[in-house]
């Protein structure tokens, strides 16, 4: 819940030159800038070790925004709230200089001193940044301080707690906006409301109406240039510890008190709390890991992981995961979790399905087929929708039988124009200072100790690595995860508008 | 549950030269004829007053097919199944003509002895026929005889028993199959696959997760050319007496044992036996009638009721019924079902729609907006598909708001060409021997016990006789039948394409 004002505010993004500020920030503000969430009373500060002047940094964020319709004069004037600001990481004068800078925007835009300092670059000077941040007085002003850190949050528990200490001497927590992109995304956000504001789901939402539930984030593209940064983190760490986790809890979690950021985030740790722990020994029947080799997808050859640039030719690097999570609580006690995530797969979709059991005594039982089980799926992208598959009657000639039919709501359709994208979400909320939507640090804590028993076992290679065909969807091994359980892989594959 | 068989019958129509034969009983044949659910071995006899041959009968029967695309091997092949009998409905020596006549075809179309008489005619010659074809020995054969009766059965309780005795003298309840064509719809039949081949909905299907269930069929038309029949009648016995409590009783009833016509039946008699008995004093109450009022339809303008042919000028037919039933049992103890039904109403819609009950605790109520509760929308004519009304997140803008999205499945473009008409299947039900979409004498017992109390009140004047404009949804009573309970009528103008 939040209130509509337009928060006035200058952003500092360290990394301006970098990938995700061109391909993500300077679009999101620019669409905040176009709806008039953030008004004249902002600026927007790039700070990087390149050279550059305020124009050359300028140009650099009119070429990001140029897919958006807009005016000349509406893009000249976004433009003239950004400037540029050299500087050396580890060099206290770069801080000084900037802080002054700062000081002559809020003059200059009569700015009350609050302050969005961005994280978009190297995890390494996260920690050094905020020191310097805070030693310098470019977080002490009049106004608020908050600061935004992309992933990863730390490689395992002890680099995550080392990273958390450095930023907790110079920012509180509730000063710490840890994004997770995917808390962003609509049908994320949506997940919550669907629980909540339907009186249908609720008395259904636990282990008696439940049979188990799968979470699928599959994408066709490889690693393409990040093979650096993929080798030292691997599906595991990139995809399962935050996003796939992230979702699970708000599938998962208690009806919280209120909807306020502190009931839904202890509700969510307590999910947390209540995954089931495994033993290096045991992750082996909990959890598979396969990296993709050659295949051919959309008619052309792709090269196996292992020949890709930057990856190491016996890398033991996984690109895909697929595992099993029991929450030991007193709502979701024997329903399993399914959750999966890699790359090269055959179709690129977050997907959510709810598996409802089979009814109790099946009047039906005596037709020929069996009948499917009800399904609820939160399409999370590249669709945005929920589809509700139930039984009934198939028409026509085989009267008395049942057929699987599809209830599809399509938001794509909807609001098309006007859903937000999940960083432009983000950085409205973390300057209207809510923090739901990222990353409390116990969430973080709790995720990394329970991904460090499977990372711990991998590395001692207490399971095996599997390779799997580029355009499958992941290795044998990630099947039969649920065939041993009698359950199967709902496919993902559909698109919305098909249905 | 049916088991594919060809039957082999002859079916006997008394009125054939009649509307219901033109407009719908030739046209199921052929099409059971063309999807060979009857193949050569069957036979049709015409039976009327007027003095027709088989061709001119046969000419007839052309007509009324005409609309299907088919070859004129396919029609010749058809019609030359069909016989036409002239016939005195009091005159001994036709049912002896028309019994030689049956054999004769019996021995021609290799048929052994089975016989349908589908009493398509003024019901005052029901219990006549009855007994002459069982005297004259036309119901003794070494097959089967059933006896299929039309609409109205009876106009009160003592009338449908009188009725029901002078039947039952030549044939046994299990020959008789009393025709509601609302239960051979197919989104009729597809309540009962709803609630029970999903697992969701059992579990909601009670007064603890249902506010309250509303069922409208709702005509434009007027009274048209039926003014002699309907002046006595009217919509509480044309209308409510069978369909709409058919319809509730199909919501309502519980799950039976096994879905045999039997048990089915049997849990269908329990809900008439648990309908709350209103004394004729509190029939205004729980019952609205109204009578349409000239008005403006598409443009043009339509007489009032009373200015329709045949319609006496101070008629007091009541064209529009509103009601409230309670069924007192464990289940739906505090939960009203509302049925509205009338002719010269906005839109020509028949709707079931299930209203779930407020969450407990509504997280959202700071919200400006209230919030719309879950809905199941049954859409049983002329759109045929399920709508499930959520709540989800609104996008955009007034983040934290929720907005109504609908579920859509929408039947008729999925099997479109195979949806067998009402007629059709009642008719292959009929010669298959499956009584389940017929109406059973109990049901009929009770509903008429139900509706003759209603019916004496409003002639005894307890209960005012209101107008509606012509293209309304019926009088301002109706709404308030509803808002007395803090519920309205939810919208039943909506086609499901557009949605």
């Amino acid at each position: 819940m939040k209130t509509k004002v337009n928060p006035k505010a200058v952003i500092v993004i360290f990394g301006a030159t970098g990938d995700l500020a061109k391909r993500k920030l300077f679009i999101s503000i620019y669409r905040l800038f176009l709806s008039q969430k953030i008004d004249e009373g902002f600026a927007v500060v790039g700070v990087g070790r390149r050279p550059w002047s305020n124009d050359e940094f300028r140009e650099t964020v009119k070429k990001s925004i140029q897919s958006i319709a807009s005016s000349e004069t509406e893009i000249e004037s976004f433009l003239s709230h950004f400037y540029y600001h050299q500087f050396e990481v580890l060099e206290p004068s770069s801080y000084i200089e900037l802080g002054n800078l700062l000081t002559n925007l809020d003059n200059h835009y009569l700015i009350p001193g609050n302050r969005v300092f961005f994280l978009a670059m190297a995890p390494e000077f996260f920690g050094t940044i905020a020191k310097q941040l805070k030693q310098n007085g470019l977080a002490d002003t009049e106004g608020w301080s908050r600061i935004v850190i992309e992933k990863p949050f730390g490689h395992d528990l002890p680099s995550a707690i080392e990273l958390n200490d450095e930023i907790r001497e110079a920012f509180s927590e509730n000063q710490i906006y840890r994004i997770d992109h995917y808390l962003g995304k609509e049908m994320v956000q949506n997940i919550e409301v669907i629980r909540f504001a339907n009186a249908m789901f609720e008395p259904l939402w636990n282990n008696r109406f439940i049979s188990n539930i799968q979470i699928t984030s599959s994408e066709i593209l490889g690693v393409e240039d990040r093979g650096k940064y993929y080798e030292n983190s691997g599906a595991l760490k990139d995809m399962v510890q935050n996003h796939m986790l992230q979702m699970a809890a708000l599938l998962a979690m208690e009806p919280p008190i209120k909807l306020t950021t502190e009931e839904i985030r202890s509700e969510k740790v307590k999910v947390f709390k209540a995954l089931r722990k495994i033993d290096e020994n045991e992750v082996k029947d909990y959890f598979v890991r396969g990296q993709y080799d050659a295949g051919v997808m959309n008619g052309e050859e792709v090269p196996a992981y292992r020949n890709e640039n930057n990856v190491a030719p016996e890398s033991q690097t996984e690109t895909f995961v697929a595992g099993k999570l029991f929450i030991d609580n007193f709502r979701w006690a024997g329903v399993p979790f399914y959750i999966r995530t890699g790359k090269r797969m055959a179709t690129k979709s977050t997907k959510i399905i709810v598996q409802f059991s089979d009814i109790p005594m099946n009047l039906y039982y005596n037709t020929k087929e069996t009948m499917s089980p009800n399904l609820l799926i939160i399409h999370i992208q590249p669709d945005e929708g929920i589809t509700l598959q139930l039984n009934a009657k198939r028409s026509g000639s085989d009267e008395g039988y049942t057929k699987p039919i599809q209830l599809t709501f399509n938001n794509n359709c909807v609001d098309c124009i006007n859903t937000p994208e999940a960083y432009e979400r983000l950085i409205y909320d973390c300057m209207l200072g809510d923090g739901t939507n990222f990353t409390h640090w116990d969430e973080v804590k709790y995720s990394w100790s329970f991904v460090d028993v499977i990372s711990k076992a991998w590395d001692n290679n207490l399971a095996p690595l599997t390779n799997y065909r580029s355009g499958s969807m992941g290795p044998n091994e990630a099947d039969t995860l649920l065939t041993v359980d009698g359950h199967k892989w709902w496919p993902v594959t559909d698109r919305l508008n098909e249905n």
